[in-house]
């Protein structure tokens, strides 16, 4: 039977197998397949579904304690990006293995946490699956721009969502909501919300303007004060990470 | 603000993103990460536990469902093949996008799908995930030896963790049962099976011997003996698919 | 001294280094690097020289004699495809070492061969150059498509050359020859040339309009008749290599 | 025609084209093919022949003035290493483009130019070929350490040839200088060509024991004392390039 078998094996040979280069910052980014159809059939709240950021985050700080080499991780709205050191050997940074494990780990979560964050009124009816690829980044300022483009996509699309929703949820039309956002630049539909909406911008939650930033550090900004400095853990934040500070305040991060 | 995005947009150029060669045999194949610690956990039966296996096969038949490309599935233990057929395009053949969906879809049906195929008092107590890999088959010879490999793998398997369980079962240590077994040929361990135990290892259901394989076809193999021959159903079938009969029986499937 | 080297050893897992699938005919194309500048320093007859096509052909025939798994090779112009045996195992399939050592190859014969080919008084005033890539083919009839794609090509080039060239000679400039020929179709190509320079187009030379290929057969076409039929030799031919005919009457030259 | 060809074209969708990661420093080695038959058939001065490196030097120069990309170039023996600034877009940065361009041309010049460095009774007899393959390194250290390796290599390889060679020509066979050598380290074998050739290991022409160091600077190193600041220019350089005093004083190499 070994033998039997032995004269098949060498069909491994086919096997696609690409390394990400060594000494690079890795980024893994989810995105939802489907999640408009999703979304829907699970009557999410627009243009910001609390439970569900809530779910996206639990899901992604799973991969952080999955996953030792993950450093930060970036979500906003049915994506997540996942930063894996420049170190890392994680399954001898193969990227089909990288790429899977973490969409796996995520997507499993998603599905098994679901009942822990949504009320009972609001069952899982059908699983979320999500698709991933990897980029790597030679420098930190790469890995830096790749972060402030999700972050500057998170704004632009929660300004518009926002406005498009309040126009909807006031009365208008899908069509007239659009028509009426796709001559304005960013400044007026900061007006639209204020004039029409008695809405600023700014005073809405920073999760929803910002995005969710997980990050691995000794920093102890854990709301309880504890002072656990002996070992990094892992803060939620809800931040600007397109300017300096935030990797100056967490210096300890990318180290 | 879509300006200030758009400086960042030049890392997208970094993306790695292999494509799978047009014209050839694409296998995704995914595996349980860490079924051991899993499979103990959730107390499966062993060697073989009927609730896993059914879940592992409406699993991937949710995958058929979700992928027509797909054409055919091979399972065993904690593993399944997928085949896409040669003249598949979906998403433009990119490695990862193929890897993480398919892995995503199953992962996803893993949990969502476990409370209808256990028990109430065996509940999901963690999230089981797997990662994924592609190979690509020029031939279909290529392909049936791939395939063949798989099932010489899931009869090695069985018949080994059969005679070992049999004995931990009657008494052994998982040592004593492990020196046992190491010397032993084939034919051995079905006499061990036949005299120790009165176990005719042929007897055993052939899903635990050959493995599950669904398969897409024209052919009606459905027990209502229905007459659907207008498009292609799916068939789960527990047969020998190293030798040629399997193949001329389904021949539209590669088709 | 070995051990300072050896802590730089590591440098060596950074190496790129792709794998050509296995069990698949690879084509690797080289093309001339700035030929337009190259035929214009060495006065080039136009639109075909002798020369400079035997030259190619002979560089071809050498690539063939060094590497025993080219079986066919098709030129055409300042270009020349070899096609790998789909079982060849070279350099383990590697595709910077199987593209750089036939392109290299190629080159140095190139300019090594030179005086032998060409009169003393058209000495080689600057190496000529070319650049390579690589291309699986999963079946045969992938193969013959490439084979056909060059040789339309090539058709399509030389009759277009022909006519302007033809114009040329006969006193327009290039800026008229292209305005007369623009608008044609093939066979108002085939008119011009007749009525306005009384050449029939099937009459000239077959190595200009069908290009050159190179096969490794046990067929005897040599021109002393001998009937070395013991092991393959290497053939040239001036045929057309789309039709069924060539492929039947050299059927060997893919076993 | 334009049809017929038009059919065929859908072959080049299998070309394999895979691209150095951006922003790294890319690395293009050449390596003589077969050099030990070439050095004897070219009866070669051993261990070092002063023409062949003279010619080497020069086919690497020519890289640096075709490939403007190219910042620095090392090499020692039959290899040469090419360093393409991390900024480099050449050819898409398409390693196969980049790769067989850059052999083509130094194998190329390798046969034009050897007239003009050997003497007329050592023409060549046979075309010296080369292969190729790059590395991309992410980060400065990165490429400090594989430039440092190949010197490295170049100095253990130069101490054992000088010694063996030494022996050789003092009367022994090959196994004999070969089994003599074989238990030394470094400093027992300086011992011996002191000792028992009366030869200062040191004194050596730094070019057989560093390698040549090509680089692109607007440092003035010119024999002439020109002043010619303006632009970079290509120094050709005999130095230790492991420590930093090399990349202190050529620090704009890498700029």
């Amino acid at each position: 039977d070994a033998m039997a078998k032995s004269k098949y094996e060498y069909v491994r040979t086919f096997e696609h197998d690409p390394v990400l280069l060594p000494n690079t910052w890795v980024v893994v980014r989810l995105d939802g397949r489907g999640f408009t159809k999703f979304t829907e059939l699970h009557s999410f709240a627009k243009p910001n579904d609390a439970c569900a950021l809530r779910l996206m985050n639990r899901c992604a700080e799973q991969v952080l304690r999955d996953f030792g080499d993950v450093v930060l991780a970036y979500g906003q709205s049915d994506e997540y990006s996942f930063v894996l050191h420049r170190a890392s050997t994680l399954y001898g940074r193969r990227l089909s293995k990288v790429i899977t494990a973490i969409c796996s780990t995520f997507t499993a979560h998603y599905a098994f946490q679901w009942p822990q964050v949504f009320p009972a009124d609001r069952p899982l009816r059908a699983p979320a699956t999500f698709d991933a690829r990897a980029m790597c980044y030679p420098t930190t300022a790469n890995l830096r721009d790749y972060l402030s483009w999700r972050q500057a996509d998170c704004h632009i699309n929660n300004l518009y969502n926002t406005c498009f929703w309040a126009l909807v949820h006031g009365g208008a039309t899908a069509q007239e909501a659009q028509a009426r956002l796709t001559p304005t630049v960013s400044s007026q539909k900061h007006e639209l919300l204020f004039q029409q909406f008695k809405t600023n911008y700014n005073d809405l939650p920073a999760q929803f303007r910002k995005g969710t930033v997980l990050a691995r550090t000794s920093l102890d900004d854990r709301p309880d004060g504890g002072d656990d400095r002996r070992r990094k853990h892992i803060v939620v934040l809800h931040e600007d990470i397109i300017g300096d500070a935030f990797w100056s305040r967490y210096s300890d991060v990318l180290d």
